[in-house]
């Protein structure tokens, strides 16, 4: 985590927790059901130190929370806190992204399936409140209530 | 990009294009409008090399097309292509995630708004093809057509 960014801007904020490569991977493991610290080395390949740094910095962050489980040698188990959980929806949105423009329909290494009828789940789609979806015309970036005076200055500045 | 990830993983693929932490905020400039060289510099305070580097990388990668623009000094133009813009829903869901668990509600430095009504744009939400939210326990990872030997174990091994 060399580089934090300082810009007061929610994806900035977000990157300077899961910028690093792994940290999502780990995130992924642990949607798949991984919790002990073998299982996330042997999953993805992380070298030890390197995921013993990374599961302090994700348990420091509230992505998750460590449970002492009591057994010789393997001691702790990691699960995702609700924080954790709820970057369920930034996952998906890379896989599919990844699924549809980096591998390509008929190539995808892991789909993600509706259970009651065994099809891909459709795309993730912005939609308002009434459930209609909404295209990039729609919809705006503007300053919220905790902008710096930066960042309501640059989103000004767009139209 | 030290570490290219090896895995057939779709999550694991899009973070050798996207992992850096640069790379998104480039993304989120040109989502704002940014087009130059000297904009994206400007509000992102990224260092001159690097910033070349990385457009040079995002434009190898079909995120960004360079577009000879013929002005003195500020030769290119840097406009997203079809994969770059559908990077939206990759970003909005860090943004939510992060304007939720990190800012905390009436502290979000940009919202996304319905220009239509003026208020904030509801969550992303998983939904199946008849348009109903879809929880957790509704949907499932499966090895897809272009899933590895390894990833098709990993995935068996879920349930």
């Amino acid at each position: 985590m060399a580089n934090r960014h300082t810009q007061t801007c929610a994806i900035a904020a977000a990157l300077n927790i899961l910028g690093d490569h792994w940290t999502l991977l780990l995130v992924r493991e642990a949607f798949y059901g991984a919790t002990r610290f073998g299982e996330f080395q042997r999953n993805t390949g992380i070298a030890k130190t390197l995921l013993s740094d990374r599961l302090f910095f994700l348990e420091k962050e509230g992505i998750f929370r460590k449970e002492d489980v009591g057994e010789r040698g393997t001691r702790y188990a990691y699960y995702l806190t609700e924080k954790g959980r709820a970057l369920e929806t930034v996952m998906i949105a890379l896989m599919q992204w990844s699924n549809e423009y980096v591998y390509g329909r008929g190539k995808e290494p892991v789909q993600l399936l509706d259970r009651s009828t065994g099809k891909p789940v459709p795309q993730l789609q912005l939609r308002n409140r009434k459930g209609e979806a909404l295209g990039a015309m729609d919809v705006a970036f503007r300053a919220g209530p905790g902008a710096s005076k930066a960042t309501r200055r640059r989103l000004e500045s767009i139209e």
